[in-house]
């Protein structure tokens, strides 16, 4: 069977990272380190993560566009990214353990408390806080997809009560589910420690507004490692100046990098991490990619397909 | 049956925490809330956690001496304490959930070099550090008690790859288990994330030393939730200063509260909390005492028994 033009489109520092594993993953394909060396229409795989505005549109013979970022929302943006093949994003399973572990790291952090006793230290003060065990505290997770789904079970693992909320009704072992607009406002109010894990949308875009904020509990917690922009970050300042909010870890963000100047930096009540609780790994996300080509070949369903209308 | 004479030998403010749910839980015996309610020589019980070196010597005819502490070593260390009783130990469930979540917490924060994001945060600057999955990254737990095991079990379900070192061999699932001084130094170079939950005995006493820390993994991370007494002080701060550490989190120290002066409180590779890992949880914590005193009453063997020729 001939080989698959595949040409990776992304920055000079990825290629050297990827080009090992992908190179030994698609051995028997034919890989293109840069948009110039084929004829566009020729191609039929491009693997790419954030395109520059315009640079997929060449490419009008594609069977697949295959994201190396889990979040598509910059390919499906783009009015000229071609229609007429499949768009996939990436589930790396390294990625998602990271995912997970950066979950339950900062909503141990919070249930603990130990942003209070960093500002304790900072203050040389030693004072006690008495908090309830994990199995009294309620975490809530927004987004029960792939990632919201392992991180609830991981946060079963570690104790606590874990409620999710979605688009669309899930059923999930040990989870209180609520699904759909009208429930939210029920799942905030009982939320205390809030993991957003939602994608990317026309519809999600700015949803964790001031109206928002004002439904969760009185000193709640807000951990955000899906997307920045989901978030007004006026409001989410507000809530915490206002002590709302206790505390808010935040990974991702309108702009990133972050602005030097910008207010979370210095935020008592914000832990800033820069984009880094899902790195992808080359070598298993290569694993995921050669399987997706795989079926692509054998016309199997391929697996992260986009939906299109959806939006992820 | 005779209702048991039982004293409560603490704090002013221990006594108020403690009133309601031991009144409860021991309904059917005569507590006293001060030693001088009762003639000492009367009392079957003392319920006690660190006293005044002394203060249990005219208890002379008691059946039990209950700790409220899960450590012994200040009762052990007073040879004035009466020896012609058993000493148990506080198995708190509670205290031990709380425990394992802050192992859990230090672990992650450590793997997932939190400690440095919180630096990069201070000097507003956008770096990623890339780092494994938990998958390769190696914990290990000195203390394979009932602490140590349940820790590890959280550990593993994780994802971290777990050894565990104790004093006597040790069987624990998905658990590489190493025994005796012998193995400590093997066990030590494997490790890139030490936990310590040894009980503080004449053995180790100082045991964290320079010696031992030299034994660690180059860039290692310290995380001790046991008792201070059992690092000494000036070496664990030399192995900072010179990097051989990458972090540490302590949450116990040689003097309690840590002096205002102490280094500890701002060397920038230090994660001070107060003490707080193991908060007994009076109800939780009544209801071992009352199972105690039903075994005591029953004749059956007593939970937490302390071993007073080994130390704990």
């Amino acid at each position: 069977m001939a080989p698959y033009e595949i040409v990776f489109l992304a920055t000079d520092e990825s290629v050297q990272r990827w080009r090992a594993p992908l190179s030994e993953a698609l051995a028997g394909e034919r890989l293109h380190w840069s948009p110039e060396a084929i004829d566009p229409s020729a191609a039929d795989i491009v693997l790419t993560a954030v395109p520059a505005p315009g640079a997929l549109a060449p490419f009008t013979s594609l069977r697949l566009i295959q994201s190396l970022w889990m979040g598509v929302e910059t390919l499906l943006a783009d009015a000229t990214v071609p229609r007429n093949a499949p768009l996939a994003r990436m589930i790396d399973p390294h990625m998602t353990r990271g995912m997970v572990e950066s979950v339950c790291a900062h909503a141990l952090a919070a249930h603990l408390q130990l942003d209070e006793y960093a500002r304790f230290q900072r203050e040389r003060r030693w004072k006690m806080l008495r908090g309830p065990i994990a199995a009294e505290r309620t975490v809530g997770i927004l987004g029960m997809g792939e990632l919201g789904q392992t991180a609830a079970a991981a946060l079963q693992g570690l104790g606590f009560r874990v409620l999710g909320w979605s688009r669309t009704p899930r059923a999930v072992a040990g989870v209180e589910c609520f699904a759909g607009a009208a429930t939210r406002d029920a799942f905030l109010a009982r939320t205390e420690i809030l993991v957003v894990l939602l994608p990317l949308t026309p519809d999600t875009r700015g949803l964790i507004d001031a109206n928002f904020l004002a439904r969760l509990q009185e000193g709640a917690v807000l951990i955000n490692l899906a997307r920045g922009a989901l978030v007004s970050d006026d409001d989410l300042l507000a809530a915490l100046d206002a002590g709302r909010l206790r505390h808010a870890a935040l990974d991702v963000f309108n702009t990133e990098p972050l602005p030097p100047e910008h207010r979370y930096w210095t935020h008592p009540r914000v832990t800033v991490t820069p984009h880094v609780a899902a790195l992808t790994n080359p070598a298993t996300a290569a694993a995921f990619v050669a399987e997706n080509v795989r079926r692509l070949r054998a016309g199997e369903r391929l697996l992260g397909l986009v939906d299109r209308a959806r939006g992820y």
